[in-house]
């Protein structure tokens, strides 16, 4: 089994309703361009998660509340998993390109998450017109902009 | 600056038109549940390029035929950036859960790449609805099922 390293690039800033993404000093010039798409793929790590016991999580008992007793961790969002790494889509307000600092709409991360890495959110690549989900989610939003209206509380054990 | 550890959990096996990802044993239970969702979130890793040249990539020189004359690592899908993960959303064809292989309609990776994690592909984390794109690229398909009948070679300088 081959293990690689990956290094932190900035970090995830979540202060009440304010989100943004601030990178470390040498890799400012990277976000070049960026700016001009609407969303970004945000990789960060669930650090919080980095640890044995989290990391030998294969299956969990009934994380939803409507779904069934036992999900593989390959099945969940969870952030209790082999690679504990986590992708979150963004909505960009604004971009401090001098000073490295992205602005987000939202983004479910604790203060302080490292980011791994950012990617234009490209519809070609990570968009699905027509997915299909288990009957236990399908009433789950069928997008981003009306997830947070959604009473989510209502479908978790956790 | 941090470092973390991310470790291979299977492989990617693109031979011809069969696409598939190979679990290592010993993580196939995480599988359960997994194939009753359309589509995945495949984070996998550019093997060919976790070197530090690679790695080294902040700013790449005019990509795209009809882009910016520079563009940042961050605001490309290129493989050279500073953690070489790559992220593909995949249509699932088929699960072997007893061997933990797991059939792809499609993925843009090269036979044997690594596989770091799998997430079920979830409308309300992951379908932007109305995403906004760079003029430069505005034309791209809108979403991942026209995107193989587009003609991709026009759009790259390499």
């Amino acid at each position: 089994m081959s293990e690689f390293s990956v290094k932190q690039i900035g970090v995830i800033r979540a202060e009440g309703e304010d989100f943004r993404i601030e990178l470390l000093p040498e890799y400012v010039p990277a976000l070049k361009g960026l700016a001009a798409f609407g969303d970004i793929q945000v990789v960060w790590w669930f650090s919080g998660c980095d640890n044995a016991a989290a990391r030998g999580v294969l299956t969990v008992d009934a994380p939803y509340t409507k779904g069934p007793a036992v999900l593989g961790a390959f099945a969940t969002r969870s952030p209790a998993r082999p690679n504990p790494i986590a992708l979150s889509c963004a909505h960009i307000t604004y971009m401090d390109e001098e000073n490295g600092v992205l602005g987000l709409a939202y983004i479910d991360a604790n203060d302080g998450s490292p980011v791994l890495d950012l990617k234009p959110y490209t519809p070609s690549l990570d968009r699905v017109e027509t997915p299909c989900m288990p009957d236990w989610c399908a009433h789950w939003p069928g997008n981003v902009e009306t997830s947070g209206d959604f009473d989510w509380a209502a479908e978790f054990n956790f």
